[in-house]
C-alpha cells in the first residue's frame, strides 16, 4: 500500500492488490485522465492496473465526475481503498461522496481505521460549503515557536509530499492567530518568535459552513492564494486554495448559463443523457405551461387574426425582439450577481441603466421596423401599431431581464434558475397583447 | 515619489504632487476601490489625494475599468505618472492601454525615462495574449548558481515588495531551463547547483502570442501557480499567475453568456449605457432580420391561418418549446468548448447525446401537448398535427443547439457569439413551417 506498505494497522482487512511501480513517466495525470475517459469502463480498469498507486490516485483525481464514479464502482473495493488512502483525506472524501451508499460503505471497510475516521469526519461537511472543499493537509505552527524552531519542524515534515507556501499560526488551543509565509520565516532572524510576525495582520478567514461560491469570491477579490477555514471557536480546520477556486468559479459561471435555460447546472457533455433528460424535462414542462399563457393571449384575439392574418406573421417578430433585448439585460445582471455583493443603490442604478438601453434600442428598432413595414405593406396603421408594440415590449423586456434575477434572489432562489423561461413568458404574452390589442383597436 | 523620491533621473519633468503617508490602515484596497466607485469623479480625485501613493496605486488597480479610466483622465498627469511608477510595469501598462491616446501620451511624458521604456515595450503586446497579461517582476537565477548563492541573491532582493514563490532558472543567454520553488532551494544542501534541480522536469511554458484563454486553461488544467512566458528563442519574458487567471476565467464564462445573446462580452453593470447600446444594437438588428425570416414563413400560410385562427395561438408554443430545448443544448456545448479542447470523436458523441435527449424530451412533451389539445379542443387532427410538429421541432432544436457552436468555431468565430439568435431563427422558422404546413395539408 505505497508508503504505508509496512503498516499493518488496517481495520482487519488486508489488501490483495499488487500495484506496479511508476509507469506514466512523461504523461501528466490530467492527460492520462483524458485518455482513460475515452475508453469503455472495463478497459479503464485494465489500464489502471498498469499504473502505480500514486499515478492511479492522481489520474482519478483529474477525471470527470461521471467517468470517475463509473470507474470506482467497477474497481474491486480493496483497490479503490488503496487509491483513496494515498490521496489527501479531503480529496478522498470528495470522491467518496459522489458514490452510491453501497459502494462507499464497501470501500470504507477496506480503509485503515484512522484514515477512515478522518474521511468520515470530512463527509459530514456539506460539499457546497467551505468545509466541503477545504484541504486539511496544512502546516500548523504554535505561535510560541521561534523562526529556527519552525524551520526544523518544517524540514522534518518535508517528505510529506505537498508542503504549502503558508503556515497557520495558532495558540495552545489551536485558535487561528495568523498566517505566515514560509518565505517570511526562512528569511527572518532565527530567534524571532512567530507571534511577532502577526502584528497588524488583517486576517481573512471563514467558518466551515460558508457557501463555496462566497469563498471563491473572497479569494478572487482579495487575491489570496489560500483562505483559512475555522470552526465556530475559530480553531483552524483547513484551507481552501486558489486552484480549487478556479474550478468553483468556472463551474459557477457555466452553471448560471445552463440553469438560466433550465438545464442542470452540473451537466457536461460527459453526463449520461438520461441524467440530462431528468434535469431538463421539469423545466421544459414549465416552459410549456408558460408558453400556454402566451397562446391564451393570442387565443383572445383570434377574431382579429381571422380578419387580418398578416398579424399572425408579424407578431413573432415583436415577441422575439423583446425576448432578445431582455436576455441581454438578463445575462449582464446574472453576471453581476455572481460576481459580488450588490448594494441597494447599485441595484437601482443597474435597472435604470437597462431601461435606458431598452428605450434607446427600442426606439431605433421600432423606427427601422416602421420603415420596413411601410415599404412592404404600404399600410401606415399597421406600421404604427407594429412599431409601438415593438418599442413597448422591448422596454418591458429590458425591465424584466434586469428585474427577474433580482426577484429570484430576493425569494431566496438562484438568480439564474429558469430566468430565461420566466422572461420569455412575459415578453411573449405582453408582445402579443400589445400588438394584437392595438391592432384590434385601430386596424379592424 | 515614494521610494524613488531621491532619484532625480526623470525625463526632464518634475512632479509637483505631495503624497501623504499611509492613511487607509484597515481598509483593504479592494474595499477602498468599491467606495471610490460610488462617488462622482470629482470627489474621487479629492479622496485619492488623501491616500499615500502606494495606497492610491493599489486602490486604482482594484477599480472597475470604466471608473478607473474616468478617474485617470481627471487626475493631473503628473499624479497619474507618480501612481503608475509605483506599480509593476505590467500593471501600469494594463491601465495605460485603457486610456485614450492623448491622455496616455501626456502621462508617459511624466514617467521616468527607463520606466517609460519598459512600459512602452509592454504596450506592444496584444492585451488578449500571454504577453499582454504576464507579470514581468520575476526572479530569474542563473543555472550555474549554488543554492546558497541563490539564497543570498534572493535576500538582497527581498526589499523589492513581492518576491514570488518560484524562481526561473536560465542559462547565460537567458533561455528558460526550468522552474524551481524557493522552498526547494532553501531546504536543499547549500552547495547544490541549481542546474541539478532541473533533472527530469516537465517544463510547461508558452510563447508571448498565445491567447490568454489558452493560458488560463493550461494553468487550470495542470494546477499551476504560475506559467512562464517566453519569446521565440525561449528566453524568459515573464509569468502569468493564478490570480490573473481567475479574472480571465470569470470574464470568459460571463463573456460566453453575454455574447450568446448578442450583448458585449465585456459589458458590466458599470459600463456606460451608451457603450452597451452600441454593442447590442447590431445584434438586435440582426435578430430583426432573422425573425423576419420566421415571419415570412408564417406569411406563406396566411390563407391557412385565416381559415383556422387557433393555429396562430398554438404556433408560438411550438417555436418556444423547441427554442428552449435548443438553448439547453447550446449552453452545455458552449461550456464544453470554453473548458478545453474537444476531439472529433467527443464532438460526435456530444451531438448524439443531445439528439437522444431531444428525442426523449420531444416525445414526452408531444404526448402531454397531445392530451392537452385534445382535452381543450376535442380536435384529434389538430392535436396530432401540433404534437408531431412540436416533437420534430424540438429534435431540430437539440441538433441545432449542439451544432451551432461547433459550426461557428469551425468558421473561426467565437462559438458563443450570437448563437442564441441563429438558434431561434431556425427553431422559429422550422416550427412555424412544420406546424402550419401539416395543418394546411391535413386540417383545412
Amino acid at each position: 500500500m505505497s508508503k504505508d506498505d509496512e503498516n499493518k494497522g488496517y481495520s482487519g482487512v488486508q489488501t490483495k492488490v499488487d500495484w506496479p511501480s511508476a509507469t506514466l513517466e512523461n504523461l501528466h495525470p490530467a492527460d492520462a485522465a483524458d485518455h482513460l475517459e475515452q475508453l469503455p469502463v472495463e478497459e479503464r480498469v485494465e489500464v489502471l492496473k498498469g499504473y502505480s498507486i500514486d499515478e492511479a490516485a492522481e489520474t482519478i483525481s483529474e477525471m470527470e465526475r461521471y467517468d470517475r464514479v463509473e470507474l470506482m464502482t467497477h474497481l474491486p473495493p480493496e483497490a479503490s481503498a488503496d487509491i483513496l488512502e494515498v490521496m489527501s483525506p479531503d480529496d478522498a472524501a470528495d470522491i467518496l461522496i459522489e458514490l452510491s451508499d453501497d459502494v462507499r460503505t464497501n470501500i470504507l471497510r477496506y480503509i485503515e481505521a484512522e484514515d477512515a475516521e478522518t474521511i468520515a469526519d470530512l463527509l459530514k461537511f456539506d460539499p457546497e460549503t467551505a468545509g466541503g472543499v477545504m484541504n486539511t493537509e496544512i502546516l500548523v505552527l504554535d505561535q510560541s515557536l521561534t523562526a529556527d524552531q519552525a524551520i526544523s519542524l518544517i524540514r522534518s515534515e518535508v517528505e510529506h509530499s505537498e508542503i504549502p507556501y503558508y503556515a497557520y499560526v495558532v495558540d495552545e488551543r489551536r485558535h487561528l492567530m495568523g498566517v505566515i509565509s514560509l518565505r517570511e520565516i526562512i528569511l527572518s532572524r532565527p530567534g524571532r518568535v512567530l507571534k511577532d510576525f502577526l502584528k497588524d495582520q488583517n486576517l481573512i478567514y471563514v467558518t466551515y459552513e460558508v457557501d463555496k461560491e462566497v469563498v471563491a469570491r473572497l479569494i478572487s477579490r482579495y487575491n489570496l492564494l489560500a483562505l483559512p477555514v475555522v470552526d465556530h471557536e475559530q480553531r483552524i480546520l483547513g484551507v481552501v486554495t486558489v486552484d480549487d477556486v478556479i474550478d468553483i468559479i468556472h463551474d459557477e459561471a457555466s452553471a448560471d448559463m445552463q440553469s438560466m435555460v433550465g438545464a442542470g447546472s452540473d451537466e457536461t457533455v460527459d453526463s449520461p443523457w438520461t441524467y440530462s433528460f431528468r434535469k431538463r424535462i421539469p423545466w421544459l414542462t414549465m416552459n410549456l405551461l408558460n408558453s400556454a399563457i402566451a397562446a391564451w393571449v393570442v387565443h383572445l384575439f383570434e377574431g382579429t387574426i381571422s380578419e387580418m392574418a398578416i398579424l399572425a406573421a408579424l407578431m413573432p417578430i415583436v415577441a422575439n425582439q423583446a425576448g432578445n433585448t431582455g436576455h441581454q439585460a438578463l445575462a449582464v445582471m446574472i453576471r453581476q450577481l455572481a460576481l459580488e455583493r450588490f448594494d441597494r443603490r447599485k441595484v437601482f442604478m443597474a435597472v435604470v441603466r437597462e431601461v435606458k438601453i431598452g428605450i434607446a434600442t427600442g426606439t431605433i428598432i421600432a423606427l427601422v421596423t416602421f420603415a420596413a413595414v411601410m415599404w412592404l405593406t404600404r399600410n401606415l396603421g399597421l406600421a404604427a401599431v407594429m412599431s409601438a408594440a415593438l418599442c413597448a415590449d422591448m422596454i418591458l423586456g429590458a425591465v424584466s431581464g434586469a428585474s427577474i434575477p433580482l426577484i429570484l434572489r430576493s425569494l431566496g432562489r438562484d438568480p439564474a434558475q429558469a430566468s430565461s423561461i420566466f422572461l420569455t413568458t412575459l415578453t411573449d404574452s405582453a408582445g402579443f397583447f400589445f400588438f394584437l390589442g392595438l391592432a384590434g383597436l385601430f386596424l379592424i
